[in-house]
């Protein structure tokens, strides 16, 4: 930071004081969702830490990040601000640029499903039944005499677009068929919402496509995975381990689901980052989604072969699990490729002596500053707000989470440099003016992936191999996730749940984790297998289940 | 077109013939939307030509050219297929584009709206009620407990957003406060529905704004308006003619409204096809939103001030209009820039007597054809479907609407040439392999703009200055719009309408026109006025009016 800041800075500093005063009253307030028409912008920056409240400090950081508006109409929904849009926006369209080059091409279908149609498919297939829990929940009625039937919005499209594929594939020749939509769907959950991870809407893509073959529909379920995981590390600066769920964690009308998988540090708990179904023949059954065999056996009659289906989602939630790995007690911390602002220019030492005509040229500076930053692709602005010291717009900034913070003052302009200081870990120092265009971006860069390092590191030191059932409970209490080598069984799985799970009164640390502490559930089957089970030889871990492991498997306490 | 596909022409005409049976034989049914899960590919190409039966004919090509399909579940909802998904999304791509430029921000607010809400704002301002006849429609009751009201899904989102614009615009530095989103919204309309024209769902863009000062919102307004022509001049190659709508046919709840409106030739009626709405302070009253003076009198103290807001929309509607002005009796025509498939390469000449090596020869150059052209930036496909004559192709694309028909066959490879058919023209030519990478693009060009052009004469040709009340109503059963001087009055414009209604026993003509023939309505007050109206002399046209005329106004029978 450059000298000539000191004098506003510490201006900054007593305002920066007499805010945290009527911050601190207003804790309580904020701790909770803003309510009703009241006005929040009394309560300046954050008033909780990560570590003391966890939950809370989330609540507090997205609004006041100004990431999302809780909506006062009804429970459960929230309004996403032009922060998370530009994030969105981005994933959005690197993921698009990236199917399309698959071939997979868009529609839209309508939100509406019919009861009647959900009925139909109720009889048909147990298997399905347990995500038409989904639809219990709103129903339309019109006063329109043309709807004689309700209707629902769909929590998911399957059964909106399968019908159609029935009739849109009709040979090989249509194979593979692969669609894909952004919407929102409408979930009406039970449990307590949490903006981004669990809303009762919420945006996302789906993809529904049909193959000839397992083969054909397997291959693009890791593609799309790949995807997944290329927009939490890539983008995002998040690690995300790959796997396959367990039976009782798949899909339930499927056949197979792939998944990344999530780690929060805060709590130890894991995170469903993105899941690419395999749906196999179910659907297509269910619907009569077939074509004539192109390759009948030599002298007979070309049977009719059912298509092989995958379906697969990402959903706002990513950017929920990004906020929770990278904020900090200051406020919100993005990772550069998805930041709106990338870089956020300030002018300091500029005070009352500064005579009319310096400041005008120290201000036109700027804006060569900023002209030299859009040539080189950086998405920066400067921040000449009259009224408030330096210090406040540090905090400010900070509080939204820019990645970069670049000063700049007389002193910095006498020697052509420009001082920055790092979002994600303080780091300070200066940089040519000349070199700016070059420099910048590389810095970015480099944030970028230290973020990324960061948090990696941080989920692989908490994802530990344990083949000692005792040694379970106290990991997940020392916040990690658990490989163990498991049967794969489902009645193992729930069994592992129970024992796990412990009553409040039993549990020490932090109080989000007590009352009663969670049983850890599967996360997925990793891809990546550690060495160590001998096939015939090593056992289920769990000390009530007796058979023999299949693979090791991810457990975590989870959201 | 190429002599060497003569011989599979022939094929392909006797082939074209055995279809054009089946499909005399499948009118009456193609005729009607295809109805649930029956299968509709049996039958070929369109059945129906544009004259004979204008509204039969937009019904198949929409379907046939596969950009919609019928929601079966529901009635007066659609899906939207990838060809109008592409359409959709290039037209997203350029607006965003543009406003982020202006600074308009994106976000995305709850589809829900709660009925309490509507309630309220009903007591509170007259002029908006008429706006709230779209909410008289669904309404959603749950099962869940949580929900104690019930809730509407959004028609538009002025209610759902200006409370809280309330709460985040505090200052004039928050002005202008720009946000625009991209939704669906629902709209349950009694009239018959129509694909893309009126659906019950459609999807759209809303920008909501806010300003200092009634200058400054006006100048926005007319910069959207600017935009929308553009997206349907530049890109759809639809004409339009900007214009303010009448006291009578402004947004209910807004200040002024002015609008882009186009021409349907077949049936020469007017339809509005974007608008801009300068809101004024109405919905700032009712809100709420205000900010502190920032230029107070002398000695005063800061007043507060009201903001002045604007609010835009275009819909999936302009690519109807699109389908109407450029279709023909073969199918849809796309114009170039917005077509997903801007040339298909077909190969003609190979047949049996072909040896394989030749073939595959053959098809080594389409391949490097395509390769060419991308790099072009050129979207194009080759098509080798085998057991399809080149003939069966050819209708197959031209009903598909691409721009432009590549065929290529050995005597083609011979002289280096590929042979090209225009879609929107059906002029043919060829043009050498050697400069296909510079002469593609440009026709492609030319396409556009000739389509425009075309349009345009028609729309220019059918846009008629009345200045003897005797001659409207032939005018407008000779499929124009009139351009009369008029008083502005609401009062009169109701009476127009009531004196250019015709009984269908009176009406010659078209079968659709009668029954009984539509009155007119204003359309806009064009930017563009023509000469002739003296002020304090010239007299509105309606003969039973006898007010003054304000200005020439654009009158029409419309969708």
């Amino acid at each position: 930071m450059a000298d000539n800041a000191e004098v506003p800075l510490k201006k900054a500093e007593k305002q920066a004081k007499q805010a945290a005063e009527k911050a601190a009253k207003a804790a309580k307030q904020a701790a909770l969702p803003v309510v009703g028409g009241k006005k929040s912008e009394d309560i300046i920056g954050m008033t909780v830490t990560k570590v003391d409240n966890f939950s809370a400090w989330y609540q507090e950081v997205v609004i006041k990040a100004e990431m999302i508006e809780y909506y006062n109409e009804i429970a459960g929904f929230f309004i996403l601000r032009p922060t998370s849009m530009f994030i969105w926006a981005e994933i959005r369209k690197w993921f698009q640029e990236r199917i399309e080059l698959m071939g997979v091409e868009e529609t839209s279908f309508p939100m509406f499903l019919s009861a009647k149609s959900l009925e139909k498919e109720k009889d048909h297939v147990e298997g399905f039944a347990p995500e038409l829990a989904w639809f219990t929940c709103p129903y339309l009625h019109s006063g329109d005499k043309d709807l004689e039937v309700p209707v629902a919005v769909r929590p998911t499209s399957e059964a909106v677009m399968y019908p159609y594929y029935s009739k849109w594939i009709r040979s090989h020749r249509d194979l593979p068929f692969r669609l894909n939509q952004w919407n929102s769907v409408v979930r009406w959950e039970a449990k307590q919402t949490t903006p981004f991870l669990r809303a009762r809407e919420f945006l996302w893509q789906e993809g529904h496509t049909a193959h000839l073959t397992e083969e054909l529909a397997g291959v693009e379920v890791l593609e799309i995975l790949e995807l997944y995981a290329g927009v939490y590390e890539q983008l995002l600066a998040v690690p995300v381990v790959r796997g396959r769920k367990t039976e009782k964690e798949k899909f339930a009308g499927g056949y197979y689901t792939t998944t990344v998988e999530g780690y929060i540090p805060s709590n130890g708990r894991g995170i469903q980052g993105g899941t690419s179904h395999c749906l196999g023949q179910n659907f297509s059954k269910m619907f009569d989604i077939k074509i004539e065999d192109p390759n009948p056996k030599d002298g007979e009659k070309a049977k009719h072969l059912h298509v092989w289906q995958n379906s697969w989602g990402l959903s706002t939630r990513v950017i929920g699990v990004m906020v929770m790995i990278h904020g900090d007690d200051k406020g919100l911390v993005l990772p550069p490729r998805i930041a709106k602002l990338q870089a956020i220019i300030i002018p300091v030492g500029i005070n009352k002596n500064t005579s009319p005509e310096d400041k005008k040229k120290h201000y036109d500076d700027l804006q060569d500053i900023k002209d030299t930053l859009k040539k080189a692709g950086v998405r920066s602005d400067y921040d000449i707000r009259d009224g408030y010291t330096p210090g406040w717009k540090f905090s400010d900034w900070e509080l939204k989470g820019v990645p970069l913070r670049l000063e700049y003052g007389p002193k910095d302009a006498a020697q052509k440099v420009i001082s920055f200081a790092r979002r994600d870990t303080g780091e300070k120092g200066t940089i040519d003016i000349a070199s700016l265009s070059t420099e910048i971006p590389t810095l970015l860069e480099k944030i970028q992936s230290d973020m990324y390092i960061k948090a990696e590191a941080s989920f692989r030191a908490h994802r530990i191999n344990i083949t000692n059932w005792e040694e379970v409970v106290p990991s997940l209490d020392a916040k990690n996730v658990v490989l163990i080598p498991h049967c794969l069984a489902e009645k193992c799985e729930d069994k592992i749940k129970d024992l796990t799970a412990g009553k409040a009164d039993e549990q020490e640390g932090p109080a989000e984790l007590k009352a009663p502490s969670m049983g850890m559930k599967s996360l997925c089957i990793p891809f990546e297998q550690p060495a160590g089970i001998e096939k015939g030889v090593t056992k289920c871990l769990n000390p009530e289940c007796g058979a023999l492991a299949e693979q090791w498997c991810m457990f975590g306490r989870s959201y």
